[in-house]
């Protein structure tokens, strides 16, 4: 995000707060931010935006910090965050933030990948994708616009919907993907870890995720369990449905099973 | 295939038999083969290798077919296929060209991808990719010497396996995946398929082989199906199980879970 930033924003001020000393210390040698620190007393004076890129869990212990020091801040700072998970999120940062100088307003970017670190940062990571932003009744529409103009800045196409509707779709597009990744995965190579030699792309691809951060997934899976308990559920209701498939050998069924699968498949652009 | 074999053998001449007159036609304007035809009999004479690239479904035919016309061919002549599954083709194929001119070993390059047709075609599929030959008690030493360096030819990392230990492996590794990006697909979008909007690239990777032809995945998976059967009933209970360590709320269970499925995929180049 801060290279993103870096890139759209060329004369913007951009600091950077990370909870180990170390890692403010190599985005500061890096050039990705102008001030990077562990301390938040530092990050904190006069700030007019904070984005919040932690795991979920922490977050509404960050925000419960960020008040104690608002004073630092400018006035009406707007807050977001990249959890993937947004009610419970929400919930909790709106808590946090009330009767404070902050205004709040959640965000969910479909951006990132498997992978962690700085090495994996790309500049383009937010071109084109998907911003889900979950205002509430809460919400101040000076900085609901605030959000909305920010990800759009950075390349994001930017979507509007509750934190409750957000938590379903997400749970189905993206937090079933993960699952269904680490599920095949663990099915194909468990009990013979030498098939790996025969992979071809379509495993590689339907698997790719699985290989994120398993207590980062662990956080936002039991962050967003109904939802995610309902589309596990769907999906392992269309594996019962495929065994009967085959055990009557359904030619028709199994065609009509894929074709479905298909036409939604082609509907993703 | 025809455009790998074009530029890895300058100048070998390179026949296409196609079942419509009209790609036949397409193959031989745009250079992709020295001769091309719907006609069996104007693409066999003389013929030194076949690669039967079909539907596996319609190998078998397409075998005796080949057997009725072996007057044309080089003696000896090699035939193999690229099947995705190979207990039944090989048995099939093995019984078709038993006591004719040809000798047959069975392929299958772990390459493609779910897009079907010349505009899909890159000359560079092949390259390290894995190419399962499964030879049997019946396959000539010099027949498998000859497939093993045709693969080798295209730039494939040749693997050698008995027919059973392909379609349990492939099972696994290939059809499988193909499955559960099926089934994830449906169970993201089937309900609300407005979530397509939503989708970010974990979405679009595991669900992409989803767009595969179904035809041709109905006949892969029941030709292959009492090995799908048992990795599909793997992967449903490893969904019983996720369901389970939901209920509990199991933060160390879900993350062991993760991890088990990182460690395996990570182990995938």
């Amino acid at each position: 995000m801060l290279m993103a930033l870096r890139a759209s924003l060329p004369g913007v001020h951009l600091r950077a707060w990370a909870r180990r000393p170390e890692a403010a210390a190599v985005l500061m040698e890096r050039g990705f931010a102008d001030l990077a620190s562990s301390r938040l007393e530092e990050i904190l004076p006069g700030v007019g935006l904070v984005v919040l890129c932690t795991p979920v869990e922490t977050m509404p212990a960050l925000a419960a910090e960020l008040v104690t020091l608002q004073s630092l801040v400018a006035p009406g700072c707007v807050v977001t965050d990249v959890g993937s998970v947004k009610t419970t999120v929400v919930t909790a940062l709106e808590d946090a933030f009330a009767r404070s100088t902050y205004r709040f307003v959640g965000s969910h970017p479909m951006a990132g990948s498997e992978r962690a670190g700085l090495e994996a940062a790309r500049v383009e990571l937010f071109q084109r994708a998907a911003c889900l932003i979950t205002p509430t009744l809460f919400t101040e529409d000076t900085a609901l616009a605030t959000i909305r103009a920010f990800w759009a800045l950075l390349g994001c196409r930017v979507l509007e919907m509750s934190p409750e509707e957000h938590d379903r779709k997400v749970a189905r597009i993206s937090h079933l993907p993960h699952v269904a990744a680490a599920v095949t995965a663990l099915a194909a190579l468990h009990e013979d870890p030498s098939a790996a030699a025969c992979a071809g792309n379509g495993f590689r691809d339907t698997t790719r995720v699985a290989a994120g951060d398993p207590a980062l997934w662990t956080g936002i899976l039991l962050e967003n369990r109904d939802e995610v308990r309902a589309s596990i559920l769907a999906a392992r209701d269309l594996y019962n449905e495929l065994l009967a498939i085959l055990d009557n050998v359904d030619d028709r069924a199994l065609r009509h099973f894929l074709q479905n699968a298909k036409t939604l498949r082609d509907g993703v652009v």
